[in-house]
């Protein structure tokens, strides 16, 4: 399996543009046995175009049968391998609030929860506090905490879920989670279980320490749980790796922040999928790869309503048509993950993909749909880390490898 | 590539229950090209219903062009990276006559051979002596081998051939073979290709040294060489790797004792396929996940008989009619490998699969077959190894990679 450094001795310059357009949990299933998915259901008159003119295939965002979260799925769609450069979960969640990371931070996920007098846990989410208390907890934890050896970063989610970061020197992330996942009982202490996280340790206990004080009168949310600490180490570019600048469009602070992880530029644009392709439309010059992320389709696949997941199809399909119009040399239409409204989460089916390349071999596909690309698909099945070197091979962006 | 690691910190609690049914060889080629092979040819109609409900493909036992033996083919379907957990073949031996392995065992293969009066081989299998000779050696030798350094125990397997296990403190196999794969010359010296097999090298000289003595008036059988030297190291099992009871039944004991490595329980049963069924019925409760072995599609196969390995498959489909008023919530069948009767022996085509279950995407298959599976299956070509997950993504006993 090639590497990142393999695909760096193998980078090309050329005046081509690629797109990578990403609706979020594309693939699904049918209501029933035998059923059409969503994606086969929905009225999409300008992808069954493209599908037609390109190439299909079915990616795996993993490996089959893995279900993956947005973070690793997201880096395959990008090239890298997303086993080797697994993203801890404290770091998605600092992703999540768009907080700029810098090498070598810890991030954790903090649960506001609610302790008795002897410590115990009562309620491991605080009652599920409004998302307002979350702000005016944060707000008085920031202007209250005072830990020696590490900078404190807080940051409220949604509800009772927010973000720490720690910044410091030598700050390493084999660190327990506190979160004793049942209630009655006290929260774990923090252990490092290797000598390099005893620092990291020693600050996280100081901290809760202070936490437990300050938040003490502060009912039901008088304590809180960490999760998944995660140090945050640079990851190589993509134009470091393909020598391409890329740029990234998206509406949603984990997507923008996962772009950022591999170097990308994030460009603003407005809250609506249009505001994208203007996005895309006033930078189209400025780069050679633009990804961009259309999110409700996994939405509405979360929610379990297949119809509200069928009419984001045929929303995301409007965009094609705009979009076309801007020349691109390869387009690449996938999702990151399937996200069947059936099971009303991520899953681990494989999802369909366009390849449109004037230099890719056409098939038979005539519409896009998941039957479609598994039984006609010109391109097969394979990783969704393959896609980006086919991508810069139509793009006439890989060198011949030996000779 | 994931790994077993990987898979463990995905492992998730469910109420499901899984079945892979495998008969043995079941892949095949036409009598002629263009024709239908031994599975397409077969009446079965049980199957072909299966396949119609499910989702088909095909799936390479290791990697394309190899053909596999029974034990890598196996341990590949149980979820196992086939070429990282080679069994060598002195293992293979002794699983195939039920030894009880233990840690650190070191086992070889024997062939009986002839040697001259000066030591030289004149028939390397002792001119294919009856199994009942062969049984009376291993008899005659476990009673008057006495070696230092090791616990020595034979069993006979057919005409010439039998097993040697050798048991110890610090026994390693980084031995050469001693068949010398010609007659006119003596059989290699046994030599230590890395100290720490030096002490296993000095046990199996003196072994041999011993043999020479004991059967110097048994000819032809009046020496033995030794090939495929290989220690028994103990497997991760499948209940530690993915967190589930697993239940062997098969009627050979070679794949007993493959289900043994990976620590599944071997169900007792009688000797018919139908009796494997009840033993299936019988212990439907206790188990999260059985595998099911039925032979004899592979044993005609290897004879080359087209029609019996055709009337195999149907006595196949007739058992999966009764296995499915046990409502399993996932099941895969599919072959360990291809047994084409055309070669008389293992082949490296793809094995078809059937996988049936409510979470899995449909395609157009309405048969089983190679034809069909290739061209029409909804999961593609894969390795044998992505079964697993993808059986207990299904099963909803995987967890979600990253978030």
């Amino acid at each position: 399996m090639p590497d990142m450094d393999f695909y760096k001795t193998l980078k090309r310059k050329a005046d081509t543009k690629m797109l990578l357009l990403v609706a979020d949990g594309l693939g699904g299933l049918a209501r029933k046995p035998g059923g059409l998915t969503e994606l086969e259901t929905a009225k999409k008159p300008n992808l069954d175009k493209l599908a037609a003119e390109g190439t299909c295939g079915l990616l795996d965002p993993i490996s089959p049968g893995i279900t993956p979260g947005s973070g690793p799925s997201h880096l395959a769609l990008f090239g890298y391998d997303p086993i080797k450069c697994n993203v801890g979960r404290g770091l998605l969640s600092a992703l999540g609030v768009a907080f700029p990371l810098e090498h070598g931070d810890v991030a954790a996920r903090i649960n506001f929860c609610t302790i008795d007098k002897q410590g115990r846990v009562t309620d491991r989410r605080a009652g599920r506090i409004a998302t307002e208390v979350n702000s005016r907890l944060i707000e008085k934890l920031r202007k209250n905490l005072k830990v020696d050896g590490a900078q404190i970063f807080l940051e409220p989610e949604k509800e009772h879920r927010a973000v720490v970061v720690f910044r410091g020197k030598d700050l390493y992330d084999n660190l327990n989670d506190t979160d004793p996942q049942a209630t009655g009982v006290k929260p774990h202490d923090v252990q490092a279980a290797d000598p390099k996280s005893e620092k990291a340790a020693k600050v996280v206990r100081e901290f809760l320490k202070q936490v437990q004080t300050i938040l003490a009168d502060d009912h039901p949310a008088n304590m809180m749980l960490l999760r998944g600490f995660a140090r945050h180490e640079r990851f190589v570019t993509m134009e470091e790796v393909f020598g391409i600048k890329c740029a990234a469009i998206a509406t949603y602070p984990m997507y923008k922040g996962v772009a950022k992880l591999v170097g990308m530029d994030v460009l603003d644009c407005g809250p609506e999928p249009e505001d994208e392709v203007e996005a895309l439309k006033k930078n189209y010059d400025k780069y050679d790869y633009f990804y961009l992320h259309y999110k409700k389709t996994d939405s509405r696949g979360e929610d379990g309503d297949f119809d509200a997941k069928v009419k984001e199809v045929e929303h995301f399909d409007s965009l094609v048509a705009p979009i076309r119009t801007l020349k691109f040399d390869v387009i690449a239409v996938t999702g990151d993950h399937s996200t069947p409204s059936l099971l009303k989460a991520h899953s681990w089916h494989p999802c369909p993909l366009i390849l449109w390349s004037p230099y890719e071999r056409r098939d038979t596909c005539e519409r896009f749909g998941e039957t479609e690309c598994a039984a006609r698909g010109g391109l097969g099945r394979m990783p969704s880390m393959h896609l980006m070197p086919i991508m810069l091979a139509c793009a006439q962006r890989l060198e011949k490898f030996g000779a």
